[in-house]
């Protein structure tokens, strides 16, 4: 099937099939699927519901779904040409269509010599292997310099909260030798001021990470960095700052003239892997990061090669779509029970919301069906004690991701186990439920759950992970039929703000709507 | 009207009358409502629906909303005797009726002398009294001890969220002198161990926060504080661990003899008035304290006495319920425009779900309608690179709180007026959306937004900002009849963490779910 012409999931045969098979057995009048009868009814249920990828074991039987439901889910992948579409995003081929370019992250973590890079690609994958090795010898550079004793990522969305994760994920493998990390991305300036807060000019690298270096926070808390650097008797701006940009040009306008270049066909949200790392990098060094990519391709083969039935991206894809499609959930939560993944529902939620958030087709015509729900979430164990009441006895179903890792980590064992006990215990304590001669004290249960389970939080699992759940978005949108790859919904909010500061100052200036002309004479009149 | 025998929304005769109005004026086959219309129509839409409150403007202006359903709405309100209810939550009522005790959070705040405490309180309000002076006085103490370089807070829930969120956005009120704060929650040590790193004993106060001392996390990270602390040659625990507890005969089984206590009738969520803000305290002095408690007193008089149509948080909380129950939106999205506030959407997060995520009634009777909606959201700037796309051209709508500051709180005005431009833009652009001959680059628009208004971020402000949603999570809950001082939901968990650990190591044993076992046997085999 040529993927430029694959039915939307709602023009494949099975999308009715899946409908017919919702109204008998899922819906409120036909007497809801229960888990625990399904469970009762079928002894092979937990492992033929389980999966197994590379880092990353998989336990999907804790959900509103049935063999027939997965079934028909699987004939829906292949009716949409997922398969086509998927080889088609690895060789290369232009699948951000509004924009006409390839998405090359998967490029990014072959390595070299690596025999299913396609022959279409190899100089452009030579050219990021030149890159690579240019940025990873720079990084080891700083981590070997001891006069750096700290770094300051200016960045915000993609050029942010990948490296901000990773680093933060990774901070047991970080030496003790490597400089301070520190990550600045908001057009509030307290987010720079108070990074800047007890530093040395003379000790400090800046990292300014822009694809365009036209992000306006990343250029304004540039400008006040290259202040506050030169009002410290800094003149070598030249080695304390570095861009890491696709427009060289204009960072040198700034007198950054030290770049890392990524490819233009390497977007925000999926740019950790280029350049974009170098914080990850400097926090782990080249080998580290050598490691989080070979983690990331070993993923990338597994999507690429594994038949649908055990292919995890894809079955995970597949159950996105059905819980948001069919059983209506508005949006999904994720609980990693890992301190160090906090950031991993912020991260999720840019990669999911910003992929796949969108009411058009790549054809430009309007999706019948809902697109990417809300993505939230919190820690575990933490977030029990917040919002996990309403997961548990609310009057929404919310679906919910366990992330738990098998290794501690660190030396206390009986925490770590408490930990991991807990992890299990509310992903059972949604579907059980519990009955009560209080009402108020009643659990419903019968509310769905996946378990994701990691051997250890190493670079290698992290590269995997991050991979996984890439390609899950993907597959979502090929689904849908809409372009992963652009965003055009960031536009319209930056056009207006422009038009509003240059009325700012100017009472009833400016041809706006009447609440947001009286807010702003308020704020800046 | 008894406040014990209101009506629930849905025995309302409005309810009926609103049902009515959303269809005839809202729902889809009713060519639904739109704002562009509704302010081109009405010049007085902006300011008719904007209220002051202290320390808070709020514009409701862009929500999908008119005039007859505000009106419905109040009526609402009225017919469900919601000012009888919260007269009776500050007298100090049993409102928290599964529990059988007041919520006194609204007394904590009560100067000493005030007028407005009820005469059958005047007792217990002398007692907080005196609890504060002496938390106050022992916080200056630790502020003034040159010896004490960092005081560790350990606690979770309501006993992080609150002191952590206030200290994050209370940053520029910290004196220099003030030692450093780090804030513990998780069962993962990871989260203990990182913020022990280059700690001293000698130098570090612990504040262990528990109000039942019975918190498994809290307990753990306590006991690996003490053994960190006796390895270290500390021997006087007395001198370097405080508890904040109701239990101070548990806490001192841990040899933790200092302790600050809090009234049975005050809950975690609820809890950072008390004892439990001593690490506020010690960040910004006792004076900031009071002015914090100061704030918030300010906005209970305006709840308790504002006619319900300039209610701020009455009125808030109506449109909460408009917005579930009628429009039947999932979630609400928080956007604060500033970073120190960057937490407030996790403890929103908490006060809401935690309080209103239930399913039955205070008379144990099912709500026939949709109780709290997941709350989510990040600062702004930093989310319009996140998840705004999706809010902006994503198929579902997503009602978006904003918040903004008037004045910077640092020198860098350009950026200042840059983020508040931004926040501006953004809410309107929800609004006002965008045609365009490519249908990526359209924006349906239509999409709701309230936007707060604050003059500037200090003790003052925040007190009255999170009062003032303590007290429109107490409106939906009265008007859903469920009581919002309880949280049965988070028992359950707990059980069956303690089964599954009972069992660790013993594949095979107990008497879990297959999903369960063999995960169990995966993580602890």
């Amino acid at each position: 099937m040529n993927w430029q012409n694959r039915p939307r999931c709602d023009q494949a045969p099975a999308w009715a099939l899946l409908r017919a098979h919702y109204e008998q057995h899922f819906s409120a009048n036909a007497g809801a699927f229960d888990l625990r009868a399904a469970f009762a009814q079928d002894p092979r249920r937990a492992p033929d519901f389980s999966l197994q990828a590379p880092y990353v074991f998989a336990d999907l039987s804790k959900n509103l779904i049935d063999r027939n439901a997965r079934q028909l889910l699987g004939q829906l992948a292949r009716e949409c040409g997922v398969e086509a579409h998927r080889d088609a995003l690895l060789a290369g081929e232009p699948v951000n269509v509004t924009e006409q370019r390839p998405a090359l992250h998967p490029l990014l973590r072959a390595p070299q010599n690596d025999p299913n890079v396609p022959d279409g690609l190899r100089d452009e994958h030579l050219k990021i292997l030149q890159e690579l090795d240019a940025l990873l010898s720079f990084a080891e550079q700083v981590r070997a310099d001891a006069n750096i004793t700290d770094v300051v990522h200016i960045g915000i969305g993609g050029s942010d909260l990948g490296p901000r994760l990773a680093v933060q994920a990774l901070t047991e493998h970080v030496s003790a030798s490597a400089p301070r990390l520190h990550f600045v991305a908001n057009m509030d300036a307290h987010d720079l001021l108070s990074a800047l807060r007890g530093l040395q000019p003379e000790r400090t690298l800046f990292i300014v990470a822009s694809k365009s270096f036209g992000t306006a926070e990343t250029l304004a808390n540039a400008r006040a960095a290259l202040d506050w650097f030169g009002a410290g008797d800094g003149v070598d701006v030249a080695g304390h700052f570095v861009a890491l940009t696709a427009r060289p040009d204009v960072a040198a306008q700034l007198g950054i003239t030290r770049c890392f270049s990524m490819a233009e066909g390497v977007g925000g949200r999926y740019s950790l892997w280029s350049a974009i790392g170098l914080p990850v990098a400097i926090a782990i060094g080249a080998a580290g990061f050598r490691a989080l990519l070979a983690g990331a391709r070993t993923m990338d083969r597994h999507f690429a090669t594994a038949p649908i039935a055990t292919n995890l991206p894809l079955q995970l894809a597949l159950l996105d779509v059905w819980q948001r499609d069919f059983l209506g959930f508005a949006s999904r939560c994720l609980v990693p029970y890992r301190h160090g993944l906090r950031l991993l529902p912020a991260w999720w939620q840019q990669l999911e919301m910003e992929s796949n958030g969108k009411r058009v087709d790549s054809h430009g015509r309007a999706v019948p069906a809902h697109t990417a729900p809300v993505i939230w979430g919190a820690e575990g164990s933490n977030s029990q004690h917040t919002f996990f009441q309403m997961l548990h006895q609310g009057t929404q179903t919310v679906p919910v991701e366990f992330i738990a890792v098998r290794e501690a980590g660190h030396p206390l064992a009986s925490q770590h186990r408490q930990l991991l006990a807990h992890a299990l215990a509310q992903a059972r304590a949604l579907m059980v439920g519990a009955d009560h001669a209080d009402p108020a004290r009643q659990f419903p249960g019968n509310r769905p759950s996946t378990f994701l389970l990691l051997e250890r939080l190493d670079p290698q699992t992290l590269g995997a992970l991050l991979a996984l759940y890439e390609h899950r978005t993907f597959v979502a949108g090929s689904l849908w039929g809409i372009d992963s790859f652009d965003q055009w919904g960031v536009e319209l909010g930056k056009t207006i703000a422009r038009a509003i500061e240059a009325q700012w100052g100017q009472p009833g200036a400016g041809d706006f709507d009447d609440s947001t002309s009286a807010l702003l004479a308020r704020l800046g009149g």
